[in-house]
């Protein structure tokens, strides 16, 4: 599918939408690239680095005549958005998102949404813990996995666009249920991002703990550095799957508590080799 | 001042012994190395490295004659093996280890062996998730921090010569409280790893996780990979430290969990708030 879209507008010029503004431009996919923000300092920004071409402050502005939208807010601003735009934006126009929760956007998308949908959730699994405008690139896409919905109502030729996007900024394309998409991310991101984040204040409780820390700890707590209200956002939107992992994680936490007080080496050995197994069949193969 | 040792015997010849060989032997501060271990194959390996001269199933055989002895076994066996070399080496032979506990292993050293005490705990801050000593090399400590103990009753020469021995491979000598040791090494490093080995059996548990995996799975669970008997050892061995800053965790997550059930958007936020402050404080400063 060759994609070339007139008029691109993009809500947030942060990381994510700056990479996308940045890769679309660069690979001629888009005309005209549009950013719309709340900061004035973000879309100069946007502007100089060359991820947008025209930058405004009016979300009706930046929206109307688009033939693509793409939502690049912090999650919980995502429903809010599409409240927003749902009337200004023409009857073809496609929106997608680039939130890492699915299941709540979807869900409200779908109650409030002309059916067939052309609003296709999508969640780039590409992050840092560096943001702003000014880190955009490119190619912040290349090679990274993109997850995107495949639900019931949803317009069949708007999906297809959308991956094709995703496809060309360099993404590897998976279609995930948003439901599902939520339950898993809660496992594999969410939860250890509000772990990493308890990780490194038990640390700095315990003192001035600067020549105590090896590779393990700046590992585990890399992303404790990443923007609180994102992660504020995410456990909110997908609060029932964070809950019910962290209290599954808990109830673990206390069993490997319990053999500890009681000293006993031989399930001290299965916990970690449990989660030594874990580790291979969730990275390695 | 100058290092060199006549004979060194290394107990133990896994990643940290066969480098700690190697390193020593790269920069001429032993004429002999005996390494001695309880698989032959380890020993076979550990000569055909060149980590150390000579190999040997028999402890005393190893000990015997030595004027420094490093012991590099698991956290549990360091204490065992105290025992068994005691009554084996000469009166002025040093002795060290490398385990990643001190507390215990101090104690049990001050209340068996002769005062002033020539046994003096190390705990140098390097590791890798590989293992055995083909992974060994003689720039592992290169840059490495080096905890060495500080404890009444120490003979002063010997704590010196230690303190020498990890400086002359590299490390960043600094000294340490064995209780403290172990009680802000539980929070960097113990229970980070309990945590890793449960993130990652959490994450397997709710399905085909594979695709679902981004840069923070990964460096969240990568030392979950690490040799379960070592982690099992280290937890036994710092018991109390590890289960008082466990306590500690499960009731951040506890609190972090009402919050979530009420919606809380403001406490979610101070929480990964002070998450990021307190990763800037550990690493960055």
């Amino acid at each position: 599918m060759s994609l070339n879209f007139d008029r691109v507008a993009i809500i947030g010029v942060g990381l994510l939408g700056s990479s996308l503004g940045l890769a679309m431009k660069a690979r001629g996919l888009a005309r005209h690239v549009v950013g719309v923000g709340h900061r004035q300092s973000s879309l100069d920004t946007a502007l100089q680095v060359g991820a947008v071409d025209e930058a405004t402050l009016s979300l009706s502005d930046a929206v109307t005549g688009a033939d693509l939208i793409i939502i690049a807010t912090p999650a919980g601003l995502v429903a809010p958005k599409l409240d927003q735009i749902r009337r200004l934006c023409a009857p073809d126009t496609i929106v997608t998102d680039v939130a890492s929760t699915k299941r709540t956007i979807c869900a409200h998308a779908h109650a409030t949404w002309t059916a067939p949908r052309r609003f296709i959730g999508s969640h780039p699994m590409a992050g840092s813990d560096k943001y702003g405008p000014e880190h955009g690139h490119p190619d912040f896409y290349e090679g990274a996995v993109c997850l995107v919905e495949d639900s019931e109502g949803l317009e069949h030729r708007a999906r297809e666009i959308v991956c094709a996007l995703w496809a060309a900024v360099g993404a590897r394309v998976l279609d995930v249920d948003p439901a599902q998409h939520d339950t898993m991310l809660a496992r594999t991101s969410h939860i250890p991002h509000v772990v990493s984040a308890a990780l490194a204040s038990l640390a700095v409780r315990g003192g001035d703990v600067r020549f105590m820390i090896g590779n393990a700890f700046r590992d585990m707590t890399r992303i404790a550095a990443s923007r609180p209200e994102l992660w504020r956002d995410i456990c909110l939107t997908n609060r029932e799957a964070v809950l019910e992992g962290l209290r599954e994680f808990q109830r673990d936490l206390e069993e490997l508590t319990r053999e500890l007080e009681a000293g006993n080496a031989p399930a001290l050995d299965d916990f970690f080799r449990q989660g030594a197994e874990a580790r291979r069949k969730a990275v390695e193969s």
